[in-house]
């Protein structure tokens, strides 16, 4: 263990969950941080403090706009995500910053990056920028941007914006979080579907073509009216929504109103059609499918001898040794044999 | 328990591995079939039994060519199968025609119409075809299309021939059990990628323009056109294959025998570079992993205190009782606790 892992856990274990609570709804950034940490971690007796943490702040979630902000490199979503927060809070709200990343690990230096690169934003009081989550860092790699989020909302934040590093699965991972999907898209060379992201059309609800300027204002419309050409062979998300596609530059703050609006016609519309509150009902099934399925991994990884086997049987399943389903049902017996012990941390619960 | 359901399980039961076995060994397609709907139960005494099967017949697996092969409705798939299948039999090969459907249910009259529709083929004596698994009809819904390709190939076919639904996942699925796959295409209306299934240009290896006849074969050409531009975006999967575009008609026999000949190349170079028996190796480590996900769930559901306890946790989260992490937790821990009894069937294997 690093002495560098040793002052991070140090530092987590200083706080109680009533000091954490207290800074979460006190808007004690710093402490806000910290659970926010804590909720990241995977080791046992963090996640123990992390879910009394989770269920007391419960109640005070859930109000928030929860936004999920895709594009490729480029497409200029730290720009649009500073202005746009500015924009946001000039309205009177509170808006919160996080980014989703499946693959990031140790050391990636993502936090002076993020800090750096929305240094207006971050000087604002009412923004919260959660620099993209160090998974791995204390020995996990769970996707917690759901939990980020809740601590975020029980601190009083507004808008919640998660942005995608848009690197595997993390546009889904972002849409199953979300109330709005918001895809920025900067003009291309002529054929404008090349380059989307599989699946990216089916998910947005509000594209905003960026870095619209006089000199390639007619390229814009070019590409506007390519996009809106491909949304016509695509079913619609939501009954009675045909996704705007806004032209604009986040730079010169251009288009960011109509980005607000088109947002809260957006969850206007859905509270409408009774789909609100049904969308987040199904996103905290998926939650809960995703940290059952998380949960027996971790049991499985964290009794050596489990992994041993499980590895062994992996082995000779791709030997062909047996069949593969032969493998994993002795592999599921001996798991389940093993496993009578005590989870961790389940008897202060 | 209906009468229909009590006679196939009564059928199921009066023939022991070793005879099951011989059947295979000996090609006899009555005997064959049952070994299927015997991999493809999900009852506990079946997936013994069925376990013991597939690991007798473990060494007599692996010599055959595996190919996938999709394409919409109306794309004529069947055709092609009935007219390739028998230019692979003319070859001196023997074919087994299997069919994945992850969304089939009781009842839907599939083996009646598989039958009539390759109505040539089936009267073959080196043809197997075995309609879409009726999964469910035994209790479960377990994708055994890979186990059902094991008991075809220890039958000694040489060509095993997986057509897709298209349904749902079941292109991703066949490409996670294939050698090579094929994409039968039809001349469109102009916009030709249109309507091509998320994700099949990538998976494609070799592609089958069908129903080119004399009058359409300047548009045929141009969808070639176009499918080519659309390839030449997309990274190889292979090193140093270009999937190429075939045109024929599968009803009069056309361009048949060139897409015979690109599969054996394409076998070849995979050979080649290596990657044959690697790719099929992470093949049989993701059926390992599915199954083992397949047995926990199973493990699930077959207690009914668990399985109530899932349904009610489930309904904690999604109603955000307590988070969903929380209601996870609570619930592996119970499952855990609960699941110390016996693996069905384990004390015999």
């Amino acid at each position: 263990m690093t002495i560098h892992r040793l002052i991070l856990i140090f530092e987590l274990m200083k706080f109680s969950t009533e000091e954490l609570i207290e800074g979460i709804q006190s808007g004690n950034k710093r402490l806000i941080a910290k659970a926010i940490t804590l909720v990241e971690s995977k080791k046992a007796e963090h996640r123990q403090q992390a879910e009394e943490l989770l269920k007391k702040i419960m109640p005070f979630t859930g109000k928030s706009v929860r936004v999920g902000i895709t594009g490729v490199p480029g497409a200029g979503k730290s720009t649009f995500i500073e202005n746009f927060g500015r924009l946001v809070i000039s309205q009177g709200k509170k808006v919160a910053v996080l980014a989703i990343d499946p693959s990031s690990a140790i050391n990636k230096g993502s936090i002076l990056g993020d800090k750096t690169r929305m240094e207006e934003l971050s000087k604002e009081e009412n923004a919260f920028i959660r620099p993209s989550p160090s998974s791995g860092f204390l020995g996990g790699v769970a996707n917690t941007t759901f939990e980020t989020m809740m601590i975020c909302e029980a601190a009083g934040y507004d808008y919640i914006l998660i942005e995608t590093v848009g690197v595997g699965q993390s546009e889904v991972l972002v849409a199953d979080i979300t109330d709005v999907f918001l895809f920025l898209k900067i003009i291309g060379g002529g054929d404008e579907l090349q380059g989307i992201k599989r699946g990216i059309m089916e998910m947005v609800d509000v594209i905003f073509i960026n870095k619209v300027e006089e000199s390639n204002f007619q390229k814009a419309k070019n590409t506007r009216l390519e996009l809106k050409r491909a949304l016509d062979f695509i079913p619609p998300k939501e009954k009675d929504w045909k996704v705007p596609v806004l032209l604009g530059s986040a730079l010169h703050n251009q288009g960011l109103q109509e980005v607000f609006e088109k947002i809260d016609d957006f969850i206007s519309l859905k509270k409408k059609n009774n789909r609100f509150e049904a969308v987040r009902t199904q996103q905290a099934e998926k939650r809960f499918e995703y940290w059952v399925q998380e949960y027996i991994l971790s049991m499985m990884k964290r009794d050596n001898s489990v992994e041993e086997a499980y590895i062994q049987h992996k082995k000779n399943a791709s030997a062909m040794v047996s069949n593969p389903s032969t493998e994993a049902k002795l592999f599921v017996e001996k798991f389940l044999r093993d496993s009578s012990f005590e989870f961790p941390g389940s008897e202060n619960v």
